[in-house]
Parts: structure tokens; C-alpha cells; sequence
């Protein structure tokens, strides 16, 4: 099982007036997890949505908070598939502050055309992915 | 049971380039629902922070998407608390675009103090919330 | 002269821990006004974009900050279009709560099709965005 | 003259269904360039507002927009701080993009204390700052 690590510092735009980081940008930094897992298994996401009009639609997102984070700390973000089909792949996500759980999370997505209809992912994809099904 | 429902127009800063919402700002609506759902009871959530010292720290927080929000659709949320204790509560959350369902959601807060510490809810807070346990 | 006055709140999100609200949301801000300024004059700017492939591209926006707005405030943005021309146009900002001018900015746009070239606001939208010159 | 250089990637939540970055978030990347600038000078801004209680509260912000920035553009912020005194400092930005510059910005901010007095610049950061007057 790949296992990609990312990390980053938070920013100041992040915080809000309870002196930590808002809960919605947690997904923000799940997404950041998402494209480097991606392009550590050689997938740009920018090109499968530019050349092969494939998008990830998120279906289903959840985040455990567990402690704060905080302006400027260096989080880590652990990212690997849990699950994967022809049709959809769910992410899992720990994040790190100074090797400290802070919050984990999952995030389900589907394949969808450019006119958001589901699609099959190429065939081509099916490796980097996990999918073991037959097409 | 208290259902707030509260509406307001998709900003164009909420979309991203597949031209729809982008995922992690249903968690910021779910924040709007959750304050409006608070003046409706009564609380103003900033008195409850400023004057009483009183934090509501999100915990665990989840989303299922079922329809694409896009620019300039009103989006209307309804709110509700679906459990609350002296220690925690939790809010349940639907958005909805034109009378359909485009996503629900869950956040679980648990009460801190202002250095972040558990505290109980202030007594005068638990009718509202509708907290039922001895006090 | 045209004004439009739209109203809202300011978001828990919107804040940053200096207990304030984060100075790049003021230009979210200002595109509330910009969106309902045109709304105001007959324009649904969703519209313009989808139906007449015409986008309002950012070249220039800068805003002056006077007193800071605080979570739950209520703002009112004042907005009016202090230039126009085929090929661009210009808005002007005041910000206020409770009747205190908190900011004022403005924002400087080209108009330009789908593929990002530079093409003249379509005839219709002249006498609206106040455009004198002859076409 | 201290230049800073710092280089971060466009996150998909940066992007607007224009299929560009959203125009307000180019303040959030002049705060990431501030940021770093500061720490190249030796001032970890987070100390300042913990340790020193100084904040830094912006008064003014422009950005001139010369090209749009893309997702996953490797975006890289130039600093450098064009005016100071002991009251104020003022920070000027060059966003490039494969060495095309796509923007170009100032921010002007004042020294403040935590209850939002206008205060002078500790001496400590004068010669870091550039701030020849006398103190």
C-alpha cells in the first residue's frame, strides 16, 4: 500500500478568532493530500481532468478533530486509498502536527464525466488506483 | 424539536473550476445554519463566546454530497440538534437548492473554555439546548 | 447614478486569530456588491457568463482599510460603477457597519469570452453598466 | 536590499468556475510571501504577536493582475519591504508563474497592540525592518 506524506505550514488566512484553525480547511489540506498522493503514484490530477475529462466528485468527506492546529505550525498529512472500484475510490487522511495525530479523516469520491455523469475510470488509471476488478 | 432553516446565495468565491461548490465550503454553511439555528433559540453565539467564555469546538464533522451546489443557486439550511449533553452537542444539517435535497451533514462540538479546556455548559444554556441531564 | 446596498453577516470563517476579519475576505465582499449591484441594474451576472459567454476578468482591486469588522457584525456594501467603457469597467466600494465606514475599495475589470480574450460588453448591456461611447 | 523568494502550489480550492484562481486569494499568497520574508530576516511573525504582542494590521492591499494563475501552477512570491518607519512598514509583491509575472501587489500595515492601539515597532526589529529613524 502507497502511502504518501505532504506537509505545509499553516497559514494565517486558516485561523479564526478562536486562535486555531477553522474546521472547514481541514479538507482543504485532505485535497492537498489527495493531488501529492496522486502525483506519487503518477497520476497529475490536472490531467486527468484536462485530457482525459475524468473528475473526482467528492460524495461523502468526514474529519475526527482531535487537538488544534495552529498558525505556522508544520502539519504532515498521511495519505493512502482504503478503497478503490472502477467506479470510486475513498481516501483516508492523518494529519500531524509535530508527530501528533491532530485529526484523521476520510473523503469517498466518484468518477464523473465533464457533463458530471458517472463514468468508469480509464482503464489506463486502474493500477495507480488499486482497482482490481476486470474492466 | 426546534428546526431553523436559513437561506443565502452560492458566492462566486465558493466555486471551483468544475464549476461547482467546492467541498469543503458545505462546512462553512453548516456554520451559518448552526449560528442562525442558535439565534433562534435565543443564544447569540458571539455573547456565548465573548461573555461567557464559552467555545463550541467542533469535533467531528461529515458530509454526504448527493447534487452539485453552483453559482448564484440559494441554498436554504436546515438545522436541528440531534443529541446534546453538559459535555457536547450535536447538530444535524440538510441543503437544499429548489425544495431538493442537495446534502446532509453532522458536526459534534464539545465545550471548552477559553485556555481549551472541557467545561460543562453554563446552566442557563441547557433548556436551550435542550439538555436534559441533571445539572 | 446607480447604488446598490446589500447587507450581510460576517462569518465565524471570515475571522482570523487576531480576533478580526481576515483583510483578503473584504474582496469577497466586494464581489457581493458587484453581483448584487448587477442584479440590481437587471443583470444576473450567471447569466452573462452562461448565455452571453461574457466574463468580468479582475485586472486591478485594492481596498482601504479603516476599522476592523468583527464576527456576526452586520456589513453593509455600498457599490457603483465609477467607469465604464466597451472593453472595461470599474466599481467602487464602501463598506459599513453600523453606519461606520469600516473600508472602501475598488475593483478594475476587463470583459472577456470564454477562451480569456479581450471583446466588447455585447450591445445589450450598454445603457446598463453606463457605457457611453458609441458602439 | 533582502528579497524573498517563496514557492508554493495552486490548491483546487483556490480555483473559481472561471477555471482561474479566485482573485482575493492572491492577498492570502502576499501573506504567504510576508510571512516567509520575515522569517529570512530572522522575525518569526507568530513570535511577534505571541512574545511581543505587536500585531501587524493592514490598511491598505492592492494587486495588479496581469495573467491568470492555473491549479497546480507552481506560483512563485517575490518580497521585498519598499517603505518603513516605526509606525508602519509597507510590503511589495511579484507573483510569477515559469517566470512570468502574473501579478504584482502592495500591502501597507501599522504596528498595533493586542487591543488595537496603534504602537511603534520595538527597537528590536528596527534594523531587521529597515526603520532608520531614530527611536
Amino acid at each position: 500500500m502507497e502511502i504518501n506524506e505532504t506537509a505545509f505550514r499553516v497559514r494565517y488566512a486558516e485561523t479564526d478568532q478562536m486562535g486555531v484553525v477553522y474546521y472547514a480547511n481541514y479538507f482543504i489540506w485532505m485535497e492537498l493530500g489527495r493531488v501529492e498522493y496522486c502525483r506519487s503514484i503518477g497520476v497529475r490530477y490536472r490531467d486527468m481532468e484536462e485530457q482525459d475529462g475524468v473528475l473526482l466528485a467528492v460524495i461523502d468527506a468526514q474529519c475526527h478533530y482531535r487537538r488544534p492546529a495552529r498558525y505556522d505550525d508544520e502539519v504532515t498529512v498521511r495519505t493512502w486509498i482504503c478503497a478503490s472500484t472502477r467506479k470510486a475510490v475513498e481516501f483516508s487522511y492523518e494529519l500531524y502536527v509535530r508527530e501528533e495525530l491532530i485529526a484523521s479523516g476520510r473523503t469517498k469520491h466518484v468518477f464523473l464525466s465533464r457533463d458530471f455523469r458517472p463514468v468508469s475510470l480509464p482503464l489506463k488509471y486502474h493500477a495507480l488506483f488499486g482497482v482490481r476488478e476486470r474492466a
